[in-house]
């Protein structure tokens, strides 16, 4: 499957006094690909948390190339590179829309819990969206 | 009563490319001092969130006098101009630490709802934290 | 003129434990709609800075009339409703996308600054904003 | 030297609907126990960009091990755990104040630069400040 990079602007209040945007919001702008990612998968993350399924963040880390600044349009392409039904990791790559040139890039890993924060194992307890996660899982 | 100004200091992250704080902070730094206010006469925003009491924010205006820079630490004095057990009206006051320059005025106006976003009405639900409230409100 | 409203969906972070959309990102909203819409003017507030204006917000406020939910999307209108060629205010209206629910109205004051934040008078100083910003007064 | 720890209290509009600490705020508060640190050295963050340093974040890592609650106050210890004058690796690790559990650690990376973004040598260019940061290596 073909899947779309996640587009997004850089917002004035994301600069900080160094006139870039600030690092924090990488983080944040990984979440809303991540997000997008899973709506291209055919699910969306509201029906996912209606279902009673949450996806907290075990770990995430950035590595910063360039600097983004106001107003610069970047597309993040993501990829899931493992899932184990339990766990997942997702890879991102963010990059200027026009020029492609690399500005960072990092990964995320989640696990699947309930209401009650207990972990889920999708394959038995909700085998579709187990399907939907492992037929994305990116091959090299 | 006499009420303690809250105390906070300029975040990095909260600049923006102008060398400023970023306005939208003001508003975040309104509710860090509505809370505290609201710590001092004897509650806690917790335990009003677990009695299934939300004080949603009807209305917020700020006027900037000042800019607050990084590392700046200003005070905010906070005030219940009006209390009717249904609604309460806070008013700020931004201002430098040390040299009492003012930065920003403003207020915020608020209500009180359960869980399911329904009107309480602090005096018949809730005769504790109404008063509590009701002799908070300033008298000129 | 026909102004296009500008298009925001809620994001994850913008929630808050209340389950509904933070009110103070309703304020950087605005920022972001008042951006675009000097955007739509032909000017771009990149290039503003560039030439040394800087647009500092004097006053701020917002009424809050119904939550916003993740993922929801909103449109914002705004309009300049006043414009001296040393300051001006624009309203904004903030709306679900599809319902048209009015979720909240707000204004925004501003003047015009250069890099040392003195005043600057458009007229004079920057004639072909000061037109644009002139022909861009909302008539009732 | 006896490093103190960063002290913290998590704000309401830190949660997000999951009803805990959004993950990227972690990130923003290691900068704040980071510049907290920098300045315990005798230093302050201030001075440093006076002089024409900048610092940014070369790589930032966060691993979250249980949920931080509105309120609740952690601490965040920080240590420099490697200096060459050009570069500096330092590492977090965010606890409950008064129970100790550990909440999440992490590390982030940084060089130094000019106005320009050109690689500052701290070692020729700036030996005071060099002499603090080698000073400051955490030694095992």
């Amino acid at each position: 499957m073909d899947w779309k990079p996640y587009k997004r602007t850089a917002l004035y209040y994301e600069t900080d006094q160094m006139g870039v945007i600030h690092h924090s919001n990488y983080i944040r702008w990984f979440e809303e690909a991540r997000i997008d990612r899973i709506n291209q998968m055919g699910l969306t993350y509201e029906r996912i948390e209606t279902m009673g399924i949450f996806i907290p963040v075990l770990e995430v880390s950035c590595s910063y190339k360039k600097s983004v600044f106001y107003n610069e349009t970047v597309e993040i392409a993501s990829n899931i590179i493992e899932f184990t039904g339990l766990k997942f990791t997702m890879e991102y790559d963010i990059y200027n829309r026009e020029t492609k040139e690399q500005k960072a890039k990092g990964i995320s890993k989640h696990c699947f819990v309930d209401r009650n924060w207990m972990p889920i194992r999708l394959k038995k307890q909700f085998p579709e969206i187990y399907k939907l996660f492992n037929e994305s899982i990116k091959i090299d």
